[in-house]
Formats: C-alpha cells, structure tokens, sequence
C-alpha cells in the first residue's frame, strides 16, 4: 500500500505553484508556473532515484529501472499543467500517484521486471493552446509535431517558442519510446462514482470529442444609431447558435453533451455592436454517429441562422478524437487490483479526453479513477479526500505492479 | 468659409496617430496615442495663437480672444479619443472644425466680441472607461471628479492614475468654466442624413440612453464530464437574455435600439462551462418611458431565465442619460446658418451620446450633423467626404459667429 500522507502532502506542496484566486490552480501549460511545476517534479524523481527523460515536445519521463534489460517499460502518469482557474487535482494526481508508486516501491525494496517511468505530458487542457491532450496526440502519432509547434495561443505566441523560452524543450524524439503498457490514475471529474458510493471506477470507455470553433461575421457598427433594421449583430447570431448547441445536445439525452466554454466578441465595446464573434462548440459522447450527428447539425443550424441574419458564419475543427475502449488485459489488472484491496468499484466511461485516450492507441491502456466531490472539476473548488486519493493509488500500484511483474 | 483642404489634412494628420488595423484608429481614451494625440492638438492650437487651458478631468481648452473683456466665451468642440476599431472622424471632426473655425477667422483676421474657446472632451467613447461622455458629465455636474477617478478599465487601472500617467491632468477646477453657449459638429453615425440626400443635420433632440451590466453566475464544471442535467451555464443564461434584449427593443419598433456590445466569458476555456459571465446592454430611444420600460423589462426577464436555469443574475446601472432637447436659439442659430450657406438640412434626432447633451445642461447648447458613408460608425471603415466636412464646418463656423456677435 502507498502512503497517503506522503501523497497528500505532494499534492499541497505541488498546489503552492501557480495558485487560483479561489484556492485552486492557475498553472497553465508552458508557463513560467509550469517550468517551476515541472522542476519540483523532476526534483523529487531524482530523489526517489529515477533518471528523468525529456522528448521535443516537454513530455516528462521519470524512469525506475527494472531486472530485465530487454522488458518495455510500464508507464503510468498524466500531466501537471491546469486550467485557468483549475483544481489541484486533475491530472496531478495521476503523475504524483505515479510517483508515490515508486516512492512505495523503494521503500519496500521491490524490484520489478519491467521498468516503470512516471510520466508528465504536456499540455493536456488545452486552454493556452487547442487541442487538448496535444503532446501525448503528438506521441501517438495522431498530430504531427510540426503542426503542434504552430499552435498559437490567445496572444499570437506559439507552442514552439512558448516550450523553448520556459526551458524545458528535450532532444528525444517524441514516440520514440516503446511501452508495454501504460496506466493513468484521474479524478472522475463527473458525480457517478460519489452518487454510487464506490471507491473506484475502473474506466472501460472513454467518450469521444468534437471541438468545433465557430467564427460569426457581422459589422460593427454604432449601438445607438444603427437602426434595428440595419444591424448585423454577430453576437445576436451567436446566441442563437448557443441555444442550438443546447438543444442539439438534450437531443441525444442521455448520451451526448454540449456547450461552448470559449466566446470571444469584438471589438468588445459597450456602445460597438459585434462585427465578430469567435467561440469553441464542444460536442461529446461514447457514440462516434451521435458526434457525427451533432457536428453536422451545428453546421446546417449555423448556417441557417446566419443566412437569416445576414452573417457569414465559418467552421474549423480544431479538436476531436473518437470514442475509445481500452485495452480488455489492462482494464482486467485494475478491476483485479481493487478487488484484492477491497476497493468497492464499477465500470465508467471516461466523460473527459485523456492523455490515456491517445496511448491507447501506440500501447494497451487502462484508467482508474477516483471520485471527487460533487463531480466538479475545471473549478478552482474542485475536491477530494485524502482516503479517496490512497485508494486511486492503492489500485494503481497493484495494477501496475501486476503489469510490471516482480 | 473655411478652408476645407485644411481641415481634411488636419483629419489626416490626426489618424496617423494610434491607427487601427483596417484603416481607421484606435487611439483609445488615457492611452499614450491619446496624448499623443493631445500634444499634436496643442501645437496646432499654439500656431494659431491661442492658449490652452487644461482641467483637472484633462478636458482641453483652446481660447482664442475676444474684445469684450466681460463676454462668456463661445465654446465648441468634441472629442479626439476613438474606439478600439474607430473611424477617423468621430469626434475628431467636431475637434479639427473647431479649430479650423478660429484659423479662418484668423486668415480673415475677424474679431468676436465673445471668446471662442475649442475643447477636447475625455473619453467621450467610454469604451476602456463606462460611462461614456465621462468628462463632459464631470463638467456639467452629472457625476463627482472622485467616482469618475475611480473608474477601472479592464487591466484594473483607474482613470485618475492612468490621466496622470499620460501627463494630461490638468489644474482648473472642473465646471469652473461659464460659457455663453455650446456648439459641436459631429458626423451622424446613422444612415438617414445619406438617404435623405441632406448635407446638414440640425440636431433637435438626442436620444436618450441606458446602459445595464449584467452579471450571471453559473457554476464552471468540466465540459465533457458535467451530466446535461447537472450544468449550470452562464454561457446559455446570456444567449437567453441576448435574446430577450433584441426583443423588447423591437417591441418598441421604431423608436428604439437594445444590444450588447460588451460580453466577457469567465474562465474562457474551451472545456469549462462559463460559470460567470459579464456583459452590457446598451438601450436607447429617444423616449424616457420606452427606456425606463426596456430596462425593467431586461430586468424581469432575465431574473426569470436565471432562476428558471439555476443561475445568479444581477445589474448594476453603469451608464445612462435621459433624452435631451438642445437650446431653441442654438438650433435656430445651426439652421439660420445652414439655410444662409445654400446647404440642404434637416432636423435630425441624433442616435448617439455626444458632450453636447451633457453641456447642454449648463449651456444653451446645439449640434451640428454632416452625412457619413451607410450610415457607418465605430468602425474602421467609417468615412466621410470632403465636401460633407466643408459643410458642417462651415455651418458651425456661421452659427459660432453669429452666436460669438462681430
Ligand atoms: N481530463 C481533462 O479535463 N482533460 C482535458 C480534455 C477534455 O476537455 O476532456
Ligand atoms: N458619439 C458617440 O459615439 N458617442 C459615444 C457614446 C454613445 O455610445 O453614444
């Protein structure tokens, strides 16, 4: 079994980087809070005795090593970036359970096999630059490494020099490492796990995205003597597609979501009437058709509105991976493992993207997950327990452990 | 007559300072363009021999003399801050015209026997700093020197710091000033000028306005992992309202106007539901009881959309006069001049907030209009003609010296 308070206590100490204005975290991808995240990070796997490995795209791999030469290492982590206004667990927990692991297994002077790397993938939220879960896509060979250079975030910096400027840009090439399994510890971050009253979810599924950035075209022109006649009011437009989004969503109910998180409106003075409107749909379910459905919807339903409205209305994917059924032998080890601890546990389907999503698709994967309070997360308020946190790294251990062989 | 060629290179010289990205300006209100933009103003008002005086709001006063000592200056003037994407004309002309005014009565070497003094205004837009025609309220006694110092702009700076800052806060007590009447021109910034097929708007009237901040508390959760039931959107909450907005102006077809021009999401993350959003809606009509109806109603409504989405609604009044009839000798004195001059006119209701209804509290006071290309304001693409330009001026220049007495 790990040790919670250790845990724990990484956990705060970890939470004093880059803190909210609400007790939460603001330590965003490739920011200087970022870099002092990851050297505290690197800190404390070089003092559990682990070399740390850095690829091109600040992918973090902290290496235990194992008995045998010629075994693939099993890989466990997630990322230490956060939203702008985030908690202090999601993804941290998955890569300071990572290393609370080896922490445990040094302690009680285990050996495995294979060896085990703790892994911190970089820019997982995808707030600062879209997609999310953009490094571990770039490991699985889903995006090019080119075009993830070229992101660029709300001001005009992009991906490329943002990772050289914090210093922490590696040599190794991304995707070059070979896992024998990789497995990633998270937060629920929904109110299944609570609302059952179970320890563990051992994550079956994950549902898939789709990440539509809308971009409205009106004039801007003076509020006061622009007659209502004459207006072309892009963000009139856009609220009309927000409440398209909505019902398009319910429309699939119970197995789709929908919202728009980003709307940005210019110029964004209050007697200018919007000559442009950019935000981000965000459409998810475990169905691929029923994400089809809704992307195609929102485009016919967009355009409909601004044909009506005198707008120009345009497109762009700029996010979405499919739905993803995990590796069955690794999902096995995390169901075994919460059984032999007696961890009360169900089967979930992820409802948020994973850097685990991507691996899955260059290694067998599995998840566990965790509950958290009220199902909050992407909120500085977001909360677990302590006996929660030992749990998800009790099963993690077990798992990996098992995968890793002693 | 003026000397139109002047004051066009005058307009262009100006609009090289702070220029925008799509031809016009943004020479935004306290912003280093702005005192720029002052300095050049100055020095243009130096060359004609007058003096300038500087009050404690930075509102600019160029004096030229008169030959009765004992006279109440004529004053006449604008403003020369823009919006973000701002035309060239603006307030501009309404400045530049006042200054052309005293060079032709210069080359002309005409004597008034009342003063005539030209004034910038500050931030007459109010777009980094609500409400607009900030100083101009200051000066007619509609606000305290002390609030309008505590406004904030969107980084948190004050207006009375950042005055300092940009050096152009002066030491006159605002409001000292006593002045025998107020003219200013302006170009319409609405369509009906153009199609009436006038060169000149006598402004009778202005209509009124009310600006409403609304504030909407959601609760930000994650986007993929929240359940549709368990979603509190800020987001949704404001489409809903934007919606009601455009409603209940139409209600009032024709006479009066509703939008928002200013919408702020929070945390502006693609995968976190809004769970506050800040935005204004700008109401007009040039009717009291049609605005004081538009805003309870935005009221009603949208307390009943919150409570109806488990939302927190609120609305702070952060702009707002009541619509304004000008003196009937000043408008008498634009439209005697208009019709001496040859130039086509009409009585015009002016559409937009300008200084002029504020000083028209505490001077006889009158507008002049001259046509503007569709209609077309508060953006970069706003654009009048030379000829439009010579005929407000030279209207204001004849009512000004006919009000000022040879
Ligand atoms: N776990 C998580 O919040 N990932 C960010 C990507 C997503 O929006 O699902
Ligand atoms: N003239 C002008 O655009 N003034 C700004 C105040 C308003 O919004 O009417």
């Amino acid at each position: 079994k790990i040790n919670p308070d250790r845990l724990w206590d990484s956990l705060m100490e970890m939470a004093k980087i880059g803190p909210g204005v609400a007790g939460g975290n603001n330590r965003q991808t490739l920011t200087d809070e970022d870099a002092e995240g990851r050297a505290l990070f690197q800190t404390w796997c070089e003092a559990a005795g682990c070399e740390m490995g850095l690829d091109q795209m600040g992918n973090m791999f902290a290496r235990r090593e194992g008995t045998d030469p010629d075994a693939l290492p099993v890989y466990v982590g997630s990322h230490l970036d956060t939203q702008p206004t985030g908690g202090k667990y999601d993804g941290v927990l998955g890569v300071l359970g990572g290393l609370e692991i080896l922490r445990t297994l040094n302690d009680l002077n285990v050996k495995t096999k294979h060896p085990i790397v703790v892994t911190n993938f970089t820019n997982e939220e995808g707030t600062r630059y879209a997609p999310a879960m953009l490094s571990s896509g770039v490991f699985a060979g889903v995006h090019t490494q080119d075009w993830a250079y070229a992101r660029v975030d709300a001001e005009g910096k992009t991906f490329g020099d943002e990772l050289q400027r914090i210093g922490w840009r590696g040599d190794e090439a991304v995707g070059a490492r070979k896992m024998h399994a990789f497995f990633e510890l998270h937060i629920e971050q929904g109110p299944i796990l609570e609302a059952e009253g179970k320890d563990i979810g051992v994550v079956t599924h994950g549902q898939g995205l789709s990440w539509t950035e809308v971009t409205i075209l009106g004039k801007d022109s003076h509020t006061g003597s622009t007659p209502m006649p004459m207006r072309r009011n892009a963000g009139l437009g856009m609220a009309r597609v927000l409440e398209k989004v909505d019902e398009i969503a319910w429309s699939h109910k119970p197995h789709a979501v929908g919202a728009a998180g980003h709307i940005d409106v210019y110029p964004n003075s209050r007697n200018v009437i919007p000559g442009k409107v950019v935000f981000t749909v965000d459409f998810r379910s475990p169905e691929l058709s029923v994400i089809e459905d809704m992307e195609t919807r929102l485009r016919l339903e967009g355009k409909r509105i601004a044909a009506e409205m005198g707008l120009e209305i345009s497109f762009e994917k700029v996010g979405g991976f499919d739905p993803v059924a995990f590796d069955e032998g690794c999902v096995r080890a995390v169901r075994d493992a919460a059984e032999r601890l007696g961890y009360s546990h169900m089967n979930l389907i992820s409802g948020a993207g994973h850097d685990a999503c991507w691996i899955n698709r260059v290694a067998p994967t599995a998840m566990v997950m965790c509950p958290c309070v009220d199902g909050l997360s992407h909120n500085e308020a977001e909360e677990i327990s302590k006996e929660w946190a030992m749990a998800g790294a009790d099963v993690l251990l077990h798992a990996v452990v098992e995968t890793a062989e002693i």
